[in-house]
């Protein structure tokens, strides 16, 4: 068991052998409520029935629109006429979606109720878990709202992985390995190891260990800056970019692999800036590349205006810079401020021409 | 200057001569938004215009079907499609409501904007300001949601109170009053004095001087309890069955001369629980009429059974216990879990039909 310290409250993050065994110890008496994803409900039902009586579920469906604002009233509203009270206790099983909606129903109702986790997708279970933040969509735009609130218990059950698709996992090894890349060579050269004999490895067993060394890595850099107004910048590496990506395809690109790709793009601009070699680049692309291909076609057919605009109005930035994380190697990286038109868009657009268009299938 | 502390950052509680002259202290250059009270801009408007352009005015009608998380997304829009960015500032000027509004969409906003607040109603000067609480609607449910997050500055400008209407200085005043009566006797009398001779002593005046000592008498208990889970709860003293008395009669009574009513209810209930006598109950009831009445005509028309429905559901109470803030005279107030059906009902029966119905006219 790991404590996170945080403005509110200090949390634990345990682990579970399973998602029925992590159910068992959030069960409560009355005044618990449970928030969740419906697809995990309907694949772990039998499970779930056992501690948690349907009266006491909401269920969810976890789209991007369904996190936005307008839609999170009937769900308020739901919770409410399911009786939830002042010190009761709202449970919240799933991914990154379900874990935005239950932080910010959890912080704004009653002013503040208390809220335990349990991931189900390694995204949730290896970044997002931990680190307080919220983020809530309003109409059209994208996560404009949001919360600074932990859960008080997040339980790590590492079976659920196991019902992923391939993809997810992919997904959510973009931020496990952004996370190596930033602690240091030596994890990141660990992870890949692991990575490459995956399927020979034991799978799952291997990506559970790398879920608590991502938290080990997180953890320092929220506890200092929670606020995100300093060093926990630097868990933005691949964002300014990997955002962009995300929103310009319509999220075509799971948030991890466009994560991914933005950190290339970020290694990339570093190379020109002079911060690390050209062959660093070609290294990182050619090891990065079984757990982004082939997303990056999805990429390089957006309308480029789309993923040039969508850079400039990522929420970190204002007027004509833009705020990213450089690199010069692993372990090593830098917030800096760059000119859009002249020192960012010329390099991006070569990225992707040279270096994307490029890439051998 | 006044600094309050809190858990979030300190802030300030300044005084201007004039709204102007508070208008002049918060303009800021880009990046300045206001929400403005709609009525505060219609009666301010040359002095508003003098500082704050019209494309930086988000107007909004102070009313209590406002402030109902369905109805603020346009507000969230509004401030976005106007540019509002993180780094910006959130200025809010009018009464509670606004302050309600401001201070929900100024936490959650960005995950958090910074925001100042110029209170233009007496309840707002003399007791809302400070304790960073929001309360905000959802569909019927009332004050269900909200956060706790102060503004980084209150500026008070004594001169709108000229402009309020005399019930909604009487309503302020409820909460002056019930401040005092939780500082003790000295206070008490002090204020009785001088409200007394209000009208002839210079009115707004006089009035101004009792925000000060207001704010005071709160600054401690929101210090040393700022979530309301322990001492501050005294400041509730009138309140379990003044938010009833609102409810019931569809806020035909002012919150602040509902809650000197509900203030009398729990000294009644006091009286017949031993805590204090009934000669008390009675001076009491003497120097506070000229501040409800004839407003117990509203409560006594309501409904019974609504009026216990709402005590019964305010939301600081599960089960079948309501808690309550009970009195041995001024300045010893006492926190009490009173069962509903034996003890409450038959006293606040006897209270409505003795002791508010027999009032001299």
């Amino acid at each position: 068991m790991l404590t996170i310290r945080s403005h509110s409250h200090d949390y634990s993050v345990e682990t579970a052998s399973s998602l029925a065994n992590a159910l068992d110890r959030v069960a409560g008496a009355e005044g618990f409520l449970y928030l969740l994803d419906s697809e995990v409900e309907r694949i772990y039902r039998k499970e779930i029935l056992k501690t948690i009586p349907e009266a006491r579920q909401v269920l969810i469906k976890a789209t991007e629109e369904q996190k936005t604002y307008e839609k999170l009233a009937p769900i308020f509203l739901e919770l409410l006429s399911k009786g939830l009270k002042r010190d009761d206790v709202l449970v919240v099983v799933g991914g990154g979606v379900l874990q935005d909606i239950g932080c910010f129903i959890a912080t704004v109702l009653f002013r503040g109720v208390r809220w335990e986790f349990v991931p189900t997708t390694l995204l949730a279970q290896s970044d997002s878990c931990i680190g307080s933040k919220s983020s809530i969509n309003i109409s059209d735009y994208k996560n404009q709202i949001g919360t600074f609130c932990p859960p008080h218990r997040v339980i790590l059950a590492s079976d659920v992985l196991n019902s992923l698709p391939w993809d997810e996992i992919r997904s959510g090894l973009g931020e496990v390995i952004k996370l190596q890349l930033i602690a240091g060579q030596a994890g990141f050269d660990e992870l890949m190891a692991d990575l490459k004999n995956l399927h020979e490895t034991g799978g799952i067993k291997i990506i559970s260990k790398w879920v608590g060394r991502s938290i080990a890595v997180k953890k320092p850099y929220i506890e200092q800056d929670e606020f995100d107004r300093g060093i926990r910048n630097t868990l933005n590496y691949g964002h300014t970019f990997g955002h962009a990506y995300e929103s310009a395809t319509r999220y075509a690109i799971p948030h991890g692999i466009a994560v991914i790709l933005g950190m290339l793009t970020a290694t990339y601009v570093s190379v020109r800036l002079g911060l690390v070699s050209q062959d660093h680049f070609l290294d990182l692309k050619r090891q990065l590349m079984p757990w982004f291909h082939p997303y990056e076609t999805a990429l390089l057919k957006a309308r480029r205006d789309d993923v040039f605009k969508a850079i400039r109005h990522d929420k970190k930035h204002t007027g004509e810079s833009v705020n990213c994380i450089l690199t010069s190697g692993p372990g090593r990286m830098e917030k800096r401020s760059l000119d859009f038109a002249g020192e960012l868009m010329p390099v991006v657009n070569e990225f992707m021409d040279k270096e994307l268009a490029a890439q051998p299938v």
